[in-house]
């Protein structure tokens, strides 16, 4: 949309946070080469701590299961607004920082796991993690990059697959699965229909109508009453185009 | 001990039953085999139903965490009184349930997925879901037993191993690992100490007058001042033997 | 409000959804003609099952009522960022759903009570409901439609009075008295006074300078000045008039 | 049971402490003649004020779902060791006080509502408010009297019924139907079975051996073994008795 | 900035906020001149009742640590939607209400504790509690108005020290340290750095252009690439001067 | 009374465990020499760590009060069946850890706070910390031993009173006030007076029958119907006594 938002990528994001932190329950165990710690720990046992790296949907979704499974959770954001309206809804139960790499290292370097959330719209995810800090860490741990697609915000992170989701550096795991909602389709395929059905409606029921009621559908129009309207389709093809609000009369 | 209660095997129970809603997660998703269902859901979209049967120390972590992570949970007992302690503390977060036949099977067919944790002290486990049941199951739906060390409480399920953790049948997936601790000997090693602890320094510091101060001690006992105390051994041997007590002078 | 909003309003739907859930736990009961179901049920029988439409203000206080009694609750709409903020302040306690026509006749069919919550300012509420969808609910279940005003949100739906409050229908109760918080004065008149009171004092201590500083107060201006000002009472009238703009010289 | 405890009347104790709140809100509204207040307030209004009279399960319930409807709650016992208890769960959400006839009489005086639920087994319950408390009261304030079976602990109370099941005394609505959970009878069967499902069960399978395995079945005997066996009927018909140990042979 | 936002004001509200109520723990205590009151009670024994005026950041976080620590609380402002979002996120756990002169007084003098958070940017607090309310309080009864520095909301207030923090008027413990946040310097300096830093990073890294991606530093400009921007000191030294924007060439 | 409990303490404990965390808030402020820390934090900045010596009545309290101040909070028992009941009841919002030795020093010596909260009936409290732990602790950090009535649980420690209640040793403020009920005279008396109340109608309305109803009385008596019953007091005087049981003929 022209204010930035993705509205698409949204229940994406809830879906890939929520499942970073399952998936950080499971490298923890040492069937995977993890730690061999319970997440959640038990009555008399530490938990296992959790920095979660970005204080967005991803974030936050990640930080939320993971207080539920009763794991100790540090988030780091440089948006402190974020970070407040964090701590309002549940004050008291994690620490909230300030990302800086100071206190990144300091607070990577001792957590269990670490989890990679910050995603910054159609850029480059910034490197938040050095190698160095990565081999200071405790062997067994684990880090997962939600942020892969966008080249990762830790500097040993590469692509994985679903057949081979981690690999060891330094003696750390990593996961970095590029498209962790496809492991959930029923609930990924739900929550995107969710928000493209009504554009789909509109379409449907509308015609050019829909193109009025929702102007951000306009983007994706290419040829609209026999006319290309779609410049960048027409340079390619050496064709001529007209502006499709021309096309449209508004 | 005398009262009946295991005091050792507590924690391993806590560590079980926080572990098992974790698997069942994983199994959920569509890599392992499961219905591709995020456990929590996401906003617009249903978080799974998780059946947990028993509401002792396996059932009541099993069923924390699964709200933890946002799912639908309904616990399944046939003791009343437990149904009343997890309602009060948890009040109008997750619905409690009889445990008949007939309302287990309803709710079973239902579910995503069903936490087998049902423990019966040196008795075999009931078997609450019968095989049609299972056959009835949604494709895709999971079953983790904890229950399996003894004999399970699921028609359908049969020990598996921390290599091969999961099998289909009837299109469920089946988990059902003897020694689920074993997973996270970290976390389960610190949790047994934290019990034995106790027992080991009053070994350690006062001999025999550890058998004194803590006289659960004395069934592990075999040969005390040079003299076999256990009937059973002796029996074995074809040896003679004192009571205990008798070469304790109390 | 220029912007849409309107703060008279809003206490009133706060009003109406808290006593909504009042009123479905009391229709519920047998003496109402209801299923005999308590809204929260007890430790080992299932609380009732409250499908809530509409997740504005009107359906958020009674989804939250209906939480704190123990139900178990079911939140429809089609904007899903409502959704979602719903979800992050009460997280893994309701299940959030799209209003889609096939989702709302599945919930509603196994309910045991619908609350009608659909209030969209200045137009007919829409037909959620059908009314082949009332006829297949259970027996004895509940709908109390808040959204009666503007048509209501159930096709069965007729207003009633404080007087005679509910009617049968399919054999399902209906409850439909246009205005809510009319029974419960008290607490209604202090909410309105509450939000009126800055207007009054305005007009009060400043006179026409409250229309100055608090211009939607300009709607509601017919003479200024001795001069008539409202475009539609001179019309009617047959009378000129002055734009209060003019004449205030602003 | 011998302890003194009564299972199947638990069940009951928790419907009618829930339903008793929900009977509140009701009362309180202007249509029955109450204060027309909202139980639970909206922002900027307060809500009402409920006291409860006894920390046992009638009246944990009944503040359970008070403080779930957002309703300011005191909870008065003589026993500490309850009020702790319930602190505990409940800590900073509602005060608790000591039942001294001064504080009660102060609080009860500037109530909203008052909620008798003090029930001693097999006594009358004591009178806790006296006359001149009651007409102290605020106009339309209500009186829920739970106790009634037993006396009520109003001394203004006299049993109603579900038709009428209201009256006005000093200006005070009172609400004193005896069988409460009469309202509701879906989920009382339910409840009642789920405690008196195992003897049954016991009965069915095992004949005679149940009175041996749920000794607590004894006391409901009559006639075992083509013996008379209960002392009370024996007197009454001028008959000869044996007791049901020594029929049983135990 | 420009829209009127005080970005470097809110981490010391939050800071003074959570410590006003630590303050009125402290005050209530015998050895300060207080009632002799534990701020949350214990079971049996009714908690402190603690009323904040202002529900701005500074009221949020006092009552937010007051209700963290059992008392029970009344909070009041003008602006309704303010005490809607409070009452969203904490319902049911204490009440809000409207700021009219005639509920405060009531509220103040059987209140325990009043924490003056009432802080208008730019402008004198409103007087919001009268001396004859004071008078009225009971004796022992605490006041801290963290709203001190710009006239305070109470009209007894007056600055004091951290090494006197306190005074006794009317037998009220009256506590007004100006610089409260200065009692707790490590955490407010590492507060105001978590905000300042992102400017000094920019100055630091990239010089003029930070003027460009961050505009609100602009005002704090006096002389650029040599020529004299500020309007006012070239006023006050009767020196020439230049619009910044036309020094920068934006 | 005979099973070791001791009703009368009870509500002591409950007393200072809440008091002893207001006190950590104040000790850390820059005021009274502490580390300049808030409890709770702010968002961004780490709130301090509280470590909890025992969850015993005094522990338990104190540990609440801290989490609803925000402050990072571990708890240490050698009974792990007491760190599962507090884990089950705010499961996931603190850490708990068995006590040894080990453990204790690792986090007294990165806490912000340390609070000795073992207190054994009748004995001398347990030396938990070490003088050299002490002095590794960070500078400005604080120490509150509840448990200094019965010599303290830290090395370091010694009584102190309310007029100077801290000292300094190794550059952490110590606070040991033996009484600290006593600064809240207004609480702790109603407190008491819960307990106590039901023996003093018990004495004023039964006379020597309070005796029967309440066997615990009779340690306190020394004479009855004129005749010496204390077996201490007749020794210390030298004269004859009769034990209370004969006098009374029970």
């Amino acid at each position: 949309m022209k204010d930035g938002s993705l509205p698409l990528l949204a229940p994406m994001s809830e879906v890939a946070g929520r499942m970073a932190t399952q998936v950080v329950a499971q490298c923890l165990t040492h069937t995977t080469g993890g730690r061999g710690k319970l997440l959640g720990g038990v009555p008399g046992v530490a938990p296992a701590h959790v920095v979660v790296l970005g204080a967005g949907s991803v974030g936050v979704n990640a930080a939320r299961v993971a207080l539920g499974m009763g794991a100790q959770v540090t988030v780091f954001d440089v948006n402190i607004a974020r970070l407040r309206c964090l701590d309002g809804s549940l004050q008291g139960r994690f620490a909230t920082a300030m990302a800086t790499p100071h206190l990144i290292a300091e607070s990577v370097t001792v957590a269990d796991a670490v989890i990679g959330a910050v995603l910054l719209p159609g850029a480059r995810a910034p490197r938040l993690v050095a190698e160095a800090t990565v081999a200071a860490m405790l062997p067994g741990s684990v880090i997962v990059d939600v942020a892969v697609d966008q080249g990762g915000c830790v500097e040993t992170i590469h692509a994985t697959s679903h057949d081979a989701p981690t690999y060891l550096a330094h003696g750390v795991v990593h996961y970095a699965v590029p498209n962790m909602p496809g492991a959930v389709p029923r609930t990924s395929t739900m929550a995107l229909t969710d928000v493209t059905l009504p554009y789909a409606q509109e379409l449907a029921g509308g015609g050019l109508t829909a193109l009025t009621r929702m102007p951000e559908l306009r983007g994706g129009v290419n040829v609209c009453r026999g006319t290309l309207t779609n410049a960048a389709v027409a340079d390619a093809l050496g064709l001529a185009h007209a502006p499709l609000e021309r096309v449209l009369g508004t």
